[in-house]
C-alpha cells in the first residue's frame, strides 16, 4: 500500500513532462508553414492520436473498421473507370466510393504511419490524373452543370472535397514533381472545372456550391494556392450571372449576385442556425461547410469561420440535430427522403466538430455513442476522450422554435414536444429550389413513428431503376403541391398558384410560441400571402391532461376570405380504417379527385357527409390506436383519398388521407384533436384503451381577437383554451366574456 | 484448501439425504387421494420451487412480475359485472382478465404460502357464485353456442380451464362447505352448461370442443368427479348430433359422431404433429390441450397421455415451433392473425410442458430464453433449472415436411430454409372449418419479413370496433378464396368452387419432398380435385447457387387439363414497383377485376402484355430488393391489382399483387423464379446489387414424365433444373436426352 501512494506523484509528474512537451511541439509545428497534414486531421492531431491509441475504445474500433475497409479495398486493388453512367450506376458508384477510400486511405496512412495506404492514395491518384486530362464533359446530358467524372458538377465536388483530404494527408510522402503533376494536370483543371467553367453551378446561393466552393478551397489551401481559396470565399471574381436563369429544380441560378462560401453561409442559415433548404438538404450541405470551416480554422484562424455571423456554423448543428424525431430521422420537410438520419456520416462530422470547437456539449457524445463511429480526425479523438472520461450526457430535444431567414424575419419552423409526442410546424419562407408549397402545414409523430405524415420527396435516391435515382417528375407534379401536405387547399389550387417565383418572395409571420408550460406547447403562425385576399392563421398546441392518456394535439384553423371558396384539409394518417361516427359511401370504381395541382394524384375511396357538431374517424395503424375529432357543420364533405392516381410508373406510395372539404364559405374556422391512444398487441390479442377520450369539441367563442375552444373529455371533465387572435404578446392583458362568464389573463392564450 | 476438500462430501451427503427425503415425500403424497394441488403445479413441485426460488433467474423473475401483477388486482379491488359486452367489451375484458388473475392468484398462494392470495381467489370465486346462479344465457346472441359470462361458450370454457386451477390451488384452503357451495352453484352447473347444454358446441372434433372438454375435465379432476372426467375424455354419453349442421363458420358441427377430448387428439393431429386447423389455431388450442394432459398425466397417469397416438401431443409442439418463421411469428395459414408467435402464454406453457415432459430437447431452453418468463409450476421450474445449469442450445429450425390428416395421408405442408430464405407451401387438407381454398399455395419469407404474403385472416381480433373482433364478411368473400393466395386459379372460380362441402373431401397429395441437399431444398405436390378435369402439379424449390447472393425461389406448375381455360397466377408482394421489362398501361380509373370470387375486392392497376421469352418485374421494400422472373409467351397478360375494392367499411388492407394471366390454355406450364437480393440504406443512401441475377429462364423440356428448366446468370453460367412429373421414387433411375445430350440420375430430381 505504501509504495502506491510514493509511485502515484511520480506518474503524475511523468504525465505532465510528457504533455508539456507535446504542448511545445504544437508551437514549433504550428509555425512550419509547410507542414501537411493540416485540414481536418492536423499534424498536431496525428501525435495526440498515436499517443492515444489503445485506449480511446469508440475511436479504437472505428479505426479498426476503417483499416478492415481499406485493406480490402486495397486487395481488390485499384478501379477507375471511364465516366459513363448515372446515380446507381456502375461507374458512378465507382468513383463515388473511391474518393471515401482515398479519404480514408490517406487518413490511415498518417495515424499508422505505414506506407503502404500512401502509396495506394498515390497510385490511384496517378490512375485519376491519367484518366482525367483525358475527358470530355461526363457523356449523360441531364444535369444544368455536367461534371467529368460524374454527371454532374455536383458530383465532381463531392469528389474532390473528400480527395484534397487524401492529398493532404500524402502531400509530404510525395515528391515535388509527382505533386505538380497531379495539381497540374489533376486538381487545378478539376477545380477550374467545377468553378469558372461551370459558374451556373459555382456563382450562386445552393447546396451544390457550396460543395463546389468548398472543393475550390479545400484543394486550394492543401496547394496553399490563395486564388483558389479567394474564389472559394468570395465566388469567382468579377462574375454576374443572369439574374433571371433557372437551374434544373426550378430555382434561380443567382438572382441577386451573391456568390462564395462566406455567402453560402450568410444567405441559407437563420440565426437560430435553421437552413432554409430543410433538414435533408442541410444535411448533405453540412459537410463542406464543416470540413472547409475546420481547414480554415486550422490554416487561417485569423478569419475566425467558426464566429461567423455569431457562431451560425456550430448553431447549425444543434438546430439540425432538433430537426430529428426520436429516432434521429430528420422530419423530411421540403424534398426530403424519408430515413435520412443522424448517423449518416455527415452528421459524424457535425457531432464531431461541434463537439470539439463549440463548447464540448456532453450530450453531443450520446449522439456520437448512437453513431458508434468518430471521426478519425483531431475532433473524433476529442469525442472519444470525452466518451472514455465518461462526461457523455443524454442530448435533450425540447420544443423549439427555429427562425427563417438570414436574419430571422422569414418564418421559421416550430417543434412541440411532450412526452412521446412530436409536432413539427412549417410556417417558414419557400425553401429555395427544394421547397414545397406547403404553408402552415404540419406532421406529428408518436415515439419516432409518423402518425401524420409528410410525404417528403418523390424520388429514389441513387436507385438507377427509378428514373436513374433522380427527382421524379411527380416530385413536382405531386410532392411539393399543397393538397400533398396537412394544410389548407383553396379552390384546389396550391399556395402561390405553385408557382416559384411568387413562394420565393414569402413568408409565413409567427404569431406566438409558448412553451413555458409543460402541459401546453403552442406555435401559431400567420400566412397572408399563399391565397391573395385569404388570411390564414394556425395555432397548434400539444396539451397534456390528465384525463388524456397521451398528450392530444389541438389544431386550430383560422381562415379569413373576402370572397366564397372551397377549403380542402387533408389528414395523412398511415393505416387502417376503424371506425366514423358518420356515414360514408365507397364507390365501385375509383376515380381521381381532380386533374391538376396534385388533385389527380389522388383516388377517392369514399365520401361521407360530416356530422352537426362533431365528426370523429378512428384509425390503427402499427398496433396503436389514434382519433381524430373535428367541429363541423353538416354542410361539410368528408372525402376518403388515397395516393396513386396518374402514377403510370407507379412512383407514388399508396397512402391514405381523410380530406375535410368545406365549401362556398368566406370566414371559417378548423377545430381539429388528434389523439394517439391505447395499444394492440397481436401476441396476447388484446386491446387497450381503444376509445377516444374526447367527449366534445366546440367552437364557444370566434370573433377577430379570440378564438375559445370547449374540449369535454369522456370522464365529463371541460377545458377551455382561448388563443390571442390579434394582441397576441406575453404582456398582452385580456378580459373577455363568454356565456356569461368572465376570463381575464395576460399572454397569448388561456387554458384551464 | 484442506479443509474445502474435506466438507465437500459432506455437503453432498446432506444434498442426497434432503432429495432422498423429497423422493419418499413425493410417493408418500401421490397416493393421498385428496392431495391438491395436483393438476398443472403438483404438491411435490410447490415444494420443489420452494426449496429453488431466489436461485433460479428465470423463475424468480416471472415469479416477480406476476406477484406484482397480482397485488396490483388486489389493491384494486374485486370486478364482476353482469355479462352484457362482445369480445372486446368492459365485461368481456373483465372476466376475461379475472380468469388469468384467479389462476395466478392460486399459484401465487401455493408458491410464497401466503394467504391473502387464496382469500382473494376466494373472494372473487363466491362473487362468480352469486352471480352465475343468476344468469341467463348471455344478452348477445351472435354465437351458435351462447355462454353465460361470455358471449359464447368456448369463452366460458377458457375461463373454467384457467379457474378450475385457482380452485385446485385453493382447494384445502377452503372448508368443505365453501367447495360444496361453489361446486353446486357454480362450477358444475357451469361444466353442464358448456357440455350437456350446449353439445353443438361440446359434442365434436374442433378447437372449441378442445377447450370445452378440458374445461369439462379440469374441473372434474379437480372435483374428482369421475362422470365429468369421462365427459371430458369420451364426449356425453349417448349423444349423437345431427350429421349435417352446421356452425357459424361452416363448419360441420358433428359429421361423423366423433367427440372428447381423445378423438380431439385423435382426429386433428397427424402423426407429425400438424394440426389442421393450422398454427393460429393450434396455439390456440395447445393450451387446452397440454394443461389438461398436463393434469391427466398427474392425477391418472395410468392414461399415459403423453403417449397417446405415439406421443403426437409433444410431437404437435415441435412441428408448431416449426410452423414460425425467423421471428417466431407463426405462418398465416388458413385462418391466421399475423403478428401471433411464439411468445404467446399458450407456448411458454407448450414449450415448458414439452420440455420437462418430453426429452427436455435443449433447444426448447433458448425459445424460453427469448419468452422471459416460465410457467409458475413444475414444468417451469424443470426449465429455469435447465437455464441455470447452462444446458441451453439454439433451436434449429430446417427444412421440413408435415403430413396432414389423422393418419398423415391428407396431404401436408412443406416448410423449406435456406440461409434466411423460408418457403411455406401448403398441399394440406381442407384445414376444417378454419380453412382457406389455398391447395398448392406459398408463402415466402426472408429473416422474418414477408416478401410473398398469405393475406391471413380478415379480422381484427378483439378490436371491438371491427365488427365486434369476430370474423368479417370479408373474410369468406376475400381470405378464404383462392385468388387470395399464391396459387393458380381457374376461369376466376375458387377451388372447389369454394364450397366446403366439396373441399373437406379431398386434400392435396405429396410428389415429393427433397431436403438431403444443403444447397436444393424441394416440395412438390399434386392436386386433382380443386378443378375437376384439371390437374396442378406444382414443384416448388429454394436453391443456393454461387452465381446469386441469396438463396432464389424456383417454381414450376405444371398444368394439365382436359379442357382450354383461363388460369390466374397471383403473386402478392409488398412494397413498391421498381422496373419491369414489359410494357404496361394504367388506366384512369380503378375498376374491380371481376364481380366474386374475390376477384370483386382488387382493382386493376396496371394491364401489360408480357414477352415472348422471359417477363421481369422487381419491387423495393424495406429496403431490400426483389425479383420476379417469369418464362411467358407473348399471349399472357400480366395485371397490377390492389386490395380494397367492394369494402365497404375499409377492412381489407390495400396490399397489391401481380397477377400472370394465361388465356384458352389446356396443358400448360408456369415457371417462375423470385430472387431476394441486394439492400439500399436511407442513411447512406447507396443500393447495392440491386439488379436481378438470372440472364435467362428456359422451358427446355416439358412432357408427361419431366419437366427441365435452364437458368442462366448473369454471369453466363447455365444450370439445368430436371423435376421427375411421374416416377419421383428416391430410387428412381432417369434417362432423358434434352438438345442431344443425355441425362441420367437416380432420385426425384436433377440439378446440376
Amino acid at each position: 500500500m505504501n509504495k502506491k501512494r510514493n509511485i502515484f506523484p511520480l506518474i503524475l509528474l511523468l504525465l505532465v513532462v510528457f504533455s508539456c512537451k507535446e504542448e511545445s511541439a504544437v508551437k514549433s509545428d504550428s509555425t512550419e508553414e509547410a507542414q501537411h497534414p493540416k485540414l481536418i486531421l492536423t499534424a498536431q492531431g496525428v501525435k495526440d492520436i498515436r499517443a492515444q491509441l489503445g485506449t480511446i475504445p469508440i475511436f479504437d474500433q472505428t479505426l479498426e473498421k476503417v483499416k478492415a475497409e481499406i485493406d480490402a479495398e486495397i486487395e481488390k486493388g485499384i478501379d477507375v473507370p471511364i465516366p459513363k453512367d448515372y446515380s446507381g450506376g456502375y461507374t458512378h458508384v465507382t468513383h463515388k466510393r473511391n474518393w471515401f477510400v482515398l479519404q480514408k486511405a490517406g487518413l490511415l496512412y498518417q495515424i499508422l504511419d505505414d506506407e503502404k495506404y500512401a502509396k495506394y492514395v498515390k497510385d490511384m491518384l496517378m490512375e485519376y490524373e491519367a484518366l482525367y486530362k483525358t475527358l470530355p464533359l461526363h457523356p449523360k446530358t441531364r444535369s444544368y452543370a455536367r461534371g467529368k467524372l460524374f454527371w454532374q458538377c455536383l458530383n465532381d465536388s463531392n469528389w474532390l472535397v473528400y480527395v484534397s483530404q487524401a492529398y493532404d494527408c500524402i502531400y509530404n510522402y510525395l515528391t515535388e514533381e509527382e505533386r505538380n503533376k497531379l495539381e497540374t494536370n489533376l486538381f487545378r483543371p478539376f477545380a477550374d472545372h467545377i468553378s469558372v467553367d461551370s459558374p451556373q453551378f459555382y456563382q450562386r446561393v445552393h447546396n451544390h456550391s457550396t460543395w463546389g466552393n468548398a472543393a475550390v478551397g479545400m484543394i486550394g489551401l492543401v496547394m496553399d494556392d490563395e486564388e483558389l481559396i479567394n474564389r472559394a470565399l468570395y465566388g469567382i471574381k468579377d462574375l454576374k450571372l443572369d439574374a433571371n436563369k433557372k437551374d434544373d429544380d426550378g430555382g434561380y441560378l443567382n438572382k441577386d449576385g451573391k456568390a462564395g462560401f462566406l455567402a453560402n453561409i450568410e444567405e441559407p442559415f437563420s440565426p437560430d442556425g435553421y437552413y432554409n433548404e430543410g433538414p435533408y438538404y442541410q444535411r448533405y450541405a453540412m459537410y463542406p461547410f464543416l470540413v472547409f470551416a475546420t481547414g480554415l480554422h486550422n490554416v487561417k484562424p485569423e478569419l475566425k469561420i467558426f464566429e461567423y455571423k455569431d457562431g451560425v456554423l456550430l448553431k447549425s448543428i444543434n438546430a439540425l440535430l432538433n430537426l430529428s424525431d426520436a429516432d434521429g430521422d430528420f422530419f423530411p420537410l421540403n424534398d426530403g427522403q424519408k430515413g435520412m438520419s443522424y448517423y449518416t456520416g455527415s452528421l459524424v462530422t457535425a457531432v464531431d466538430i461541434s463537439y470539439k470547437y463549440g463548447n464540448q456539449d456532453p450530450g453531443l457524445l450520446s449522439i456520437a455513442e448512437k453513431q458508434n463511429q468518430v471521426l478519425l480526425d483531431d475532433s473524433g479523438l476529442a469525442v472519444a476522450l470525452g466518451i472514455k472520461e465518461d462526461k457523455t450526457e443524454p442530448f435533450e430535444k425540447k420544443s423549439i422554435n427555429l427562425s427563417d431567414g438570414p436574419e430571422g424575419k422569414q418564418g421559421g419552423v416550430g417543434i412541440l414536444r411532450n412526452d412521446d409526442i412530436e409536432l413539427v410546424f412549417k410556417y417558414a419562407s419557400q425553401g429555395s429550389s427544394h421547397g414545397h408549397y406547403d404553408k402552415l402545414s404540419y406532421s406529428l409523430y408518436e415515439n419516432g413513428e409518423e402518425v401524420i405524415q409528410d410525404y417528403g420527396l418523390a424520388r429514389f435516391v441513387n436507385i438507377e431503376q427509378k428514373g436513374g435515382g433522380n427527382y421524379l417528375k411527380e416530385n413536382t407534379t405531386w410532392a411539393k403541391q399543397s393538397i400533398a401536405h396537412n394544410t389548407v387547399i383553396q379552390n384546389e389550387t396550391s399556395h402561390f398558384n405553385g408557382k416559384y417565383d411568387i413562394g420565393s418572395q414569402h413568408h409565413s409571420v409567427l404569431h406566438y410560441f409558448s412553451s413555458e408550460d409543460d402541459n401546453v406547447q403552442i406555435v401559431s403562425a400567420k400566412e397572408t400571402n399563399a391565397y391573395p385576399g385569404t388570411e390564414m392563421l394556425r395555432t397548434m398546441a400539444i396539451i397534456k391532461d390528465e384525463d388524456f392518456e397521451k398528450p392530444f394535439m389541438l389544431d386550430i384553423m383560422k381562415v379569413t376570405s373576402a370572397t366564397a371558396n372551397q377549403y380542402d384539409f387533408p389528414f395523412y394518417y398511415f393505416g387502417q380504417v376503424l371506425q366514423t361516427n358518420f356515414d360514408y359511401k365507397t364507390p365501385e370504381t375509383l376515380k381521381p379527385l381532380g386533374t391538376k395541382n396534385g388533385y389527380q394524384h389522388l383516388y377517392v375511396e369514399a365520401t361521407g357527409k360530416a356530422n352537426p357538431n362533431n365528426s370523429k374517424f378512428s384509425w390503427f395503424n402499427n398496433n396503436k390506436f389514434y382519433t381524430f375529432t373535428t367541429a363541423t357543420n353538416s354542410n361539410d364533405e368528408i372525402l376518403f383519398t388515397r395516393l396513386g392516381a396518374n402514377d403510370p410508373e407507379f412512383n407514388l406510395r399508396r397512402d391514405p388521407a381523410l380530406i375535410l372539404r368545406r365549401k362556398n364559405a368566406k370566414n371559417t374556422l378548423f377545430v381539429s384533436t388528434i389523439e394517439a391512444h391505447g395499444s394492440y398487441s397481436p401476441v396476447t390479442e388484446s386491446a387497450v384503451n381503444s376509445n377516444s377520450s374526447i367527449q366534445n369539441l366546440k367552437v364557444v367563442l370566434d370573433t377577430e381577437d379570440y378564438t375559445a375552444i370547449e374540449i369535454t373529455s369522456v370522464k365529463g371533465n371541460t377545458k377551455l383554451f382561448i388563443t390571442a387572435n390579434t394582441n397576441a404578446s406575453k404582456e398582452a392583458k385580456h378580459n373577455i366574456v363568454i356565456n356569461d362568464t368572465n376570463y381575464q389573463w395576460t399572454g397569448n392564450y388561456y387554458f384551464k
